[in-house]
């Protein structure tokens, strides 16, 4: 960010690069990130210039609980960990209303958060309007987030962005939360969201079908400017989109991102060997999920529920994809693996179909 | 393949898929991979439907050797046991003429090969005259494949591939072999070929910058209907196009390639549990040798040779690619290793020329 105004990288389009490999990476390690992994990775990603640094459990703020796992550190000592190792970078947090509430937004200004993310579900932009709010209340940068995006059209987007920012998001965007969107898809919204919307548009990928960098390529050409990625792509299944891939290819098709390469790749190695077990690849459930449109957080429960009816994983995840399955809906998947054992029809028919 | 006939498959453009999944895959296990390994593999993947199936020595026909490194099964050896194994799909090998000659040739015709690829480097197609004349004349199926590739302009593969098809390789395509190219690239050049050949094109991606799947979906949109893909993308360093989920990206863009979705996620995970330590991911220095433009086999070598005279394997690479270095030229990794550590510039300078 430090370097976005420098004369040799506003050549291209500036587009911000936004990192929450701290947060959503969290999703991949059962929100078990302890002190030394938070200030090792914060450091190496605030030397290399990384503008955003987004750090917490990972489904957000107030969000650590037995229903979606405890995290190991509290909100408040990932918060004054990375706090102390940034330099330059900004401190982000996100926040899901109904996981976190006002007081949670409070105490993370506290802590001096810069940032401040706010996600809801994708047709229920209304969810923020509150927290949104009190954010311009307190002069807080806000930006809004909209979830399984894929699941609304690119006007039902752009409608929903529209009101984000009439709630006074300062950024808003999509997630691609299930992984299905290929390039068209996101051309197609992101060209719509920013013909409705006079701030910065953002996207966020995931790789279950080996797209997250094309899409992002795809979000940045039809005029988004914030990009997320996590490095090496730490976060859930098939995992985000890989930040020390992404930058340099924006840099090489000719945008800015004011991201010094080598550090940056320092930086990933320092997540590689200090943030996960291995880097995520792309297993052929997180492929099925993709496909189907579904969540990849539903994979445990799928193949035990799957297990235990004996019916076929790849048909729930479809079945469910179907249905419409979110987050919160898990006990559609005992219906649907019942549905499947019932059924009389053999697999080879079902199989022809999702081709 | 045998589907590709069907009347609810004819609906798309039909695009046949080439596996070398236990040819190049095999330089991602120095070349170890033992009899039950291609039996197990072979044998799914025949059943998913997939038309070409590719076995042998990472370089190809007659390459096995202490330069590039002995494979653990003989030529023989592995068309045997991949010849045993299929029932529909075609039995595919490689071959580098200076490594494989007409002995090996006529050995792998009487052992039952049913399709022979010709690789030459991307500017000597004259390299391959002789191998195709003969095959020709013995009525084999002969492609023809053109290396490293980004380093010829699109007219030049487009008049290589011209003289390709003149010497009778009835598929003519190239080889990302450094997995340097965004989709821009992949359209001009497959447009390029396209228009200068009536043979069927094929494009063979790696994914050293997260591209591979939509680098070999520009390929298709361009007019390629040969495309190279390995279960888990194994191969090399980044790996190469990831087969599972390239089929069912095609399938849904449009695109039919005959092939059974679950039995093609059946091989994949039978490939990952049989023939890899673990799937291909994208490494620091597989994105640095992919944005360089130099064939990732040059890691290991670089990253000894720059540990040695004390210089960033990173600055190596991208000398290396500046010098145009080609597989055969690893003494100039030296070279390149010695002027750096002699360069009185700070690593600095030359960084921020990379980005």
């Amino acid at each position: 960010m430090t370097e976005a105004t420098s004369p040799d990288v506003a050549a291209g389009k500036p587009i911000l690069i936004h990192d929450p490999s701290l947060r959503d990476g969290h999703h991949a390690v059962r929100h078990s990130l302890g002190a030394e992994q938070l200030r090792a990775y914060a450091l190496a990603a605030d030397a290399a210039g990384i503008p955003v640094v987004e750090v917490g459990h990972g489904n957000g703020l107030g969000a650590s609980s037995l229903q979606v796992g405890r995290a190991r550190l509290s909100d408040d000592e990932m918060l004054s960990i990375t706090r102390e190792a940034l330099t330059t970078s900004k401190l982000g947090v996100f926040m899901l209303p109904g996981w976190g509430s006002i007081a949670d937004l409070d105490n993370a200004i506290s802590r001096g958060v810069d940032l401040v993310r706010i996600g809801t579900h994708c047709t229920e932009s209304s969810l923020a309007e509150r927290h949104l709010g009190y954010l311009r209340e307190r002069d807080v940068e806000a930006h809004a987030v909209l979830l399984m995006s894929h699941m609304a059209s690119a006007e039902q987007l752009a409608e929903h962005c529209a009101r984000l920012a009439g709630f006074g998001a300062t950024g808003v965007g999509i997630m691609d939360s299930a992984g299905h969107y290929l390039p068209a898809d996101v051309t197609e919204r992101v060209t719509a969201m920013c013909a409705a919307v006079d701030v910065p548009v953002m996207f966020h990928g995931h790789n279950n079908l080996g797209m997250a960098v094309a899409n992002s390529i795809a979000a940045a050409d039809a005029g988004a400017s914030i990009l997320d990625a996590c490095a090496r792509g730490f976060g859930a299944g098939a995992g985000n989109t890989q930040l020390e891939v992404l930058v340099p290819v924006l840099e090489r098709v000719g945008y800015r991102t004011g991201i010094d390469l080598y550090r940056l790749l320092d930086a990933a190695d320092v997540a590689e060997r200090e943030l996960m077990p291995a880097p995520p690849t792309v297993d052929s459930l997180s492929i099925v999920s993709g496909l189907a449109g579904v969540f990849s957080g539903f994979k445990t429960r799928v193949l035990d529920i799957s297990a235990r009816e004996g019916v076929d994983p790849r048909d729930v995840f479809f079945e469910l994809g179907r249905r419409q399955a979110v987050a919160g809906q898990e006990d559609l998947i005992v219906d649907v693996a019942l549905a499947l054992r019932g059924s009389a029809t053999g697999t080879a028919d079902r199989r022809a179909s999702r081709v």
